[in-house]
């Protein structure tokens, strides 16, 4: 999943913002909230697919559906501060993240998460 | 898990015993019966893994451990007749097969498989 304005693939990182240091912390605590809270979920959705399986082919796909879950969620949780306001804005996106719990960070990420988050939702309308 | 006396990089495969129609028919039961039970048990297992989930290492020590078992699975059922007496053999030596199940095959292949057996068990001996 890609999101404007990232320069994703450019380094060193232009116009990419400073987080400061308590900006440094809420993100901590945001994206380890959001990873928490999908590890869960998964870990849920895990428990229910092995309880319901009754074949070999069911065995499969669990092994199947775990193993693409796994490189989403490594795909997904960059936590490089050049890719985290891409990355809190496809949490938003997702709902996966509350508003709330970036509150703290500055107003020039701020902009950038919601402008990805934004632009991802119209992308899927 | 190598096993002599098989020929398994040559082909085409010289003194390989040839399999009547009713000796194909006995190995294909005991084939898919050992399979079965191997994946019966590997089902039982991984929904006791999943049950035991408390964290998501536990969770991706479960989708690594599937994907070992599957391949080894993949490895280990061979269903080619080349391959046939080596398979028996280990399966015999993992008694995940009876003797009895092998009855109706000729001495040239019960010969093959058990000397396979016992080589597996001084191997590990």
């Amino acid at each position: 999943m890609t999101c404007p304005p990232a320069n994703q693939n450019s380094y060193p990182y232009q116009n990419e913002p400073i987080w400061s240091r308590s900006e440094k912390a809420v993100a901590r605590t945001a994206f380890d909230a959001a990873l928490g809270r999908e590890l869960h979920e998964l870990i849920q959705q895990a428990k229910k697919m092995a309880r319901q399986i009754q074949g070999s082919s069911d065995l499969w796909d669990l092994e199947h559906y775990l193993t693409q879950r796994r490189k989403e969620i490594d795909r997904k949780y960059d936590y490089r501060y050049s890719q985290l306001t891409r990355v809190f804005g496809i949490l938003l996106y997702e709902k996966r993240l509350r508003v709330e719990e970036l509150r703290g960070l500055r107003e020039d990420k701020l902009k950038l998460i919601h402008s990805c988050a934004e632009f991802l939702a119209k992308d899927a309308a």
